[in-house]
């Protein structure tokens, strides 16, 4: 993993290379753990070997864990961070390409890249914190609970 | 609905959060309106309880609309506002992931959230207006007639 | 095609309109070039009237063309740009709806816009570089070869 920060420090962002073999989402939030993101959204395109994708089984309040194991390319992976107690906590969702060209997506619970994957991270100057909804299941981004 | 404005003044960014219950292009709309924003750029993940999403139809000059009728991870939702006459127009596109992680997607033209949609709201300083335009039977964002 | 300049002079954006008839690729290709780009994020939306795209045979290290002969939304489409040898060049994924609202994607290889194209492309004041890595059969973006 190699990542780089650019932009007007007033809007700093930062371009993050994920290498073949690594775990976008275990290494993204490390990343953030890191250099102590509290709050930022998330692009990236690129490619996986495999990947786990959920949908949300409103009933039951928990993930439907959906494998996709094969090479898909990453045609969107979009989201966010924000704070989940003191930890930073990535909310991403994406769409896979498969070699037929038809497409897989869900909320991604992880992804093994193959062979990069090109990540933006645009960090906002305000916190978001979640807060934990028990009528949803989830804790979800809750702005009066968010510092300015 | 909460939103909160983050960002340096000469690039401001709105964090929109939409609630249960909450239509997405209305609620939207809405806020653009009482905002009194004229050019942005709108991406958004969470997911609907049901949504509409439209295929555009050269030849009739009118939306295929496409009921989606079930929960659904909004996976990727990306567009952008301008003036059509004197008012915000939104235009957005949606990908949305179903229970077997299979995707559907179009033009969106509503969508009913449950439980959350995070949206970003990046405002850009110059004005984008759009020009009816007869031979395609749609209003098109037209930099000649926007301002500077 | 027509574009305007847009944002704050140390993170500039541009939006870029494109008619029916452009191929998409080839003509942000060449603004990249005529506007000396060096590293920038790209985003669309919008609809063509013929595509390919393409997934990759990493045993034949060479894209599978998959073409997507018919009307179709531009769901997503999301990508950078990167300097490969002097050459700007454009890195895309797009996500495409068709009539009956399911969808197809990869890496796009061509699409032929009909009516629009409103394209987003964001500025970055680092440099991106590509490496050609023979292991894969591409180049990648380098952070270490690239500029600060």
């Amino acid at each position: 993993m190699q990542w780089k920060k650019v932009g007007p420090a007033d809007a700093p962002a930062y371009v993050v290379v994920l290498d073949a073999g690594d775990e976008a989402i275990a290494t993204l939030s490390d990343f953030a753990r890191r250099e102590g993101l509290s709050a930022a959204q998330v692009t990236a395109i690129g490619a996986f070997e495999s990947a786990t994708v959920g949908w949300y089984d409103r009933r039951r309040q928990q993930y439907r864990r959906i494998a996709v194991d094969e090479q898909c390319e990453v045609l969107s992976l979009a989201g966010d961070l924000a704070l989940g107690g003191d930890e930073p906590q990535l909310h991403v969702h994406a769409v896979l390409g498969l070699a037929d060209g038809s497409t897989r997506g869900g909320h991604l619970l992880d992804g093994r890249v193959w062979p990069t994957l090109e990540v933006i991270i645009r960090e906002s100057p305000a916190e978001l914190r979640k807060t934990y909804r028990p009528e949803v299941g989830l804790a979800l981004i809750d702005l009066a609970a968010s510092g300015s």
